[in-house]
């Protein structure tokens, strides 16, 4: 929490106001926003509104992807002009496929992804148009063309060649025929689609932040997208699903007892992955709804072991140290089962998120001011530069 | 400046400490920085204790370069390590070369720029190395590359093959000769010299403070400089100097007396460009230092018409408004005698300030701490979602 500073002197007498300190801004409100509401003592997420778990049962990504922009829920009629034109634009320049030909099969696939986002301003007659029709039209352009690029770049780094986009269909079936080359099965759509639906939007986190503090600068929308993707790519930020499923993997393949296993981790204070949010106190409500989802497609898979897994050290650590998972901690398992590679976790939650980056900066341009904050300068002063030969 | 936050309600009941609201974050201390100190009041600015004019007069590039990263200037035997270092690095990888190829020739400078930063951790096997020594040779290799990205840049939207990097030379020498393809003359290596050691830091302006966001994620370097970048080529950060430059080419095109042509601006409420500063309330020592150099180059040069057109709009201008120009104001002129495309200018302030956003990376991930505000809730509640058909 910030500190609260004096404005008088030790001798009672004025002195000038004192900027307010708070390292890493915990606590500060930088800005207004009506995207999204977290109350974590409570354990709700709200969009525009509406409860993350009426959304996660009785809509769509696309239509979560409307309601974060516009700040209502589409008419079918909107709907379908919005599907219509994610499709149209799924395609990516030839260029850009070009790029990633020059990609490394090694290399970060977050830094692929970012590299990728940031050319696709290349090929877009619109990069620097600053009109809100504009910014509205990318932010389409850039959920339209994401899942391409992530897809593209896997099969490419396997040897295959990429699989072009489907020009219908929902972003998760389409996402996943790119990915497999083959059209997915009714549960893996839906599973998917609600897990684009539950991690859209999460408030001003360090990558929704790096967002709207490029984009307050009057930058383009690519540059503010680059930058969210960067910042996403941090351990501190994004991909903690990633050390969930290795974690999993690793009790699968030691054959251990899951209540051992965490007790084992707790008795050596190792840090069990996924469990424990800088915001939720009590159940993450994504968690709770993703957590069915694990079981549900567990059955379909005709293999129970990994909700069994993941049931197992939930409740030992819910037990043992009261501390509940997170949303990362279910979504590693989902993605796991639905044939994806780990280390594409973090450019999925982007797929979705992209949404709610986008929905920030178009709320940022509406009423735009610089992000600015004060560092204390705590260096030496006065210092004379001796010449080279002296020092 | 934040407003104050009155913790008890009307009642005067305790009620639970309320948030600090500071819109724009203006005047919150987010952090501590030895790196660099400005005062405004003062028209000072200080890099780790050496005052701007002392550096400008009395040390190369690579010198503050060194000063920034390591909090001292260097011995001659640590500055010869650096230059030999620097050089070593200043060749792209090949595959880089041929990103560039894919670039089209019309695309903006800075999202080039931005996406070859982001392409160059393809290539670097330290790219998620977050070990103090990586992230010290990655900032030493920014530093070498990022020059040799624009040149090249330039050369191919031009038709021209790039000219590949001296193995010997100061930054400011091997950019002039990559990017015209012949040696430059002593008075343009150390002017530009001189520019860039004025660009170099500038304390938590919007792209520091981007670069240091996505740091605090404990994302990597690339991750960081590309969303610095991406911020810098905001109109409101990076920039103003391009508009200065066309604003003196608009004036020498008309013929106008610059007097005359300030005091018609002025009348119709129209902003003189490259004139205040959100910080500095007197004259910029920076553009102070680069007055005297347009006056300078401009007698080399034979034509003393920028100087004369900046000389009598900035008089103009403190005698009808007492507003003083910045840094900005004067680099455009020089850079324009330089033979540098105006569009060309921001991505010449990223060779410089790369030192300045690595040196605020190093420091932030010696301490690291997460940078994350909070946004205030101002949307609906309690809403329900409807039936898509019933809508």
């Amino acid at each position: 929490m910030p500190e609260p500073i004096s404005t008088t002197g030790g001798n009672g007498a004025a002195i000038p106001p004192q900027p307010l300190r708070a390292r890493g801004l915990e606590g500060v409100v930088a800005l207004d926003s009506a995207v999204c509401f977290i109350d974590g003592a409570e354990g709700e997420l709200i969009y525009r509104g509406y409860d993350i778990r009426d959304l996660a049962e009785h809509t769509s990504f696309e239509e979560v992807a409307y309601l974060l922009w516009n700040g209502v829920l589409p008419t079918a009629r909107q709907l379908d002009e919005l599907q219509q034109f994610l499709c149209a634009e799924r395609e990516l320049p030839p260029m850009l496929i070009d790029v990633l030909r020059l990609t490394p099969e090694d290399a970060n696939p977050m830094a692929a992804l970012r590299t990728s986002v940031s050319a696709l301003a290349h090929f877009d007659r619109e990069a620097d148009d600053m009109s809100p029709e504009a910014n509205y039209r990318k932010s389409l352009r850039l959920t339209a063309r994401i899942p391409t690029i992530i897809a593209a770049f896997d099969r490419l780094r396997k040897g295959k060649e990429p699989v072009a986009p489907l020009k219908t269909g929902s972003t998760a079936y389409n996402f996943l025929y790119m990915l497999n080359g083959e059209e997915p099965g009714p549960s893996a759509e839906r599973t998917f689609d609600a897990c684009l639906v539950l991690h859209a939007e999460h408030g001003l986190n360090a990558s929704t932040f790096t967002g709207r503090v490029i984009g307050a600068t009057l930058s383009d929308i690519y540059s503010a997208i680059t930058g969210a993707i960067g910042a996403l790519k941090g351990p501190l930020h994004g991909g903690a699903n990633i050390e969930v499923m290795k974690m999993l993997l690793d009790l699968d393949r030691t054959s251990q007892d899951p209540v051992t296993f965490v007790r084992d981790k707790l008795a050596r204070k190792e840090k069990v992955m996924g469990f424990g949010h800088r915001v939720y106190k009590v159940l993450d409500p994504r968690a709770a709804i993703l957590r069915e989802m694990v079981e549900d497609v567990s059955e379909e898979r005709g293999t129970r072991k990994w909700y069994e897994y993941s049931a197992k050290i939930m409740e030992t650590m819910v037990s043992e140290k009261n501390i509940y998972p997170n949303v990362d901690f279910f979504s590693a398992s989902v993605y796991y089962m639905l044939g994806v590679d780990v280390d594409l976790y973090t450019p999925m939650f982007v797929m979705s998120r992209i949404t709610g980056w986008t929905a920030h900066l178009l709320e940022q341009w509406t009423e735009n001011r610089l992000i600015r904050p004060r560092a204390e300068y705590v260096g030496p002063r006065g210092l004379k530069v001796t010449p080279l030969d002296a020092r």
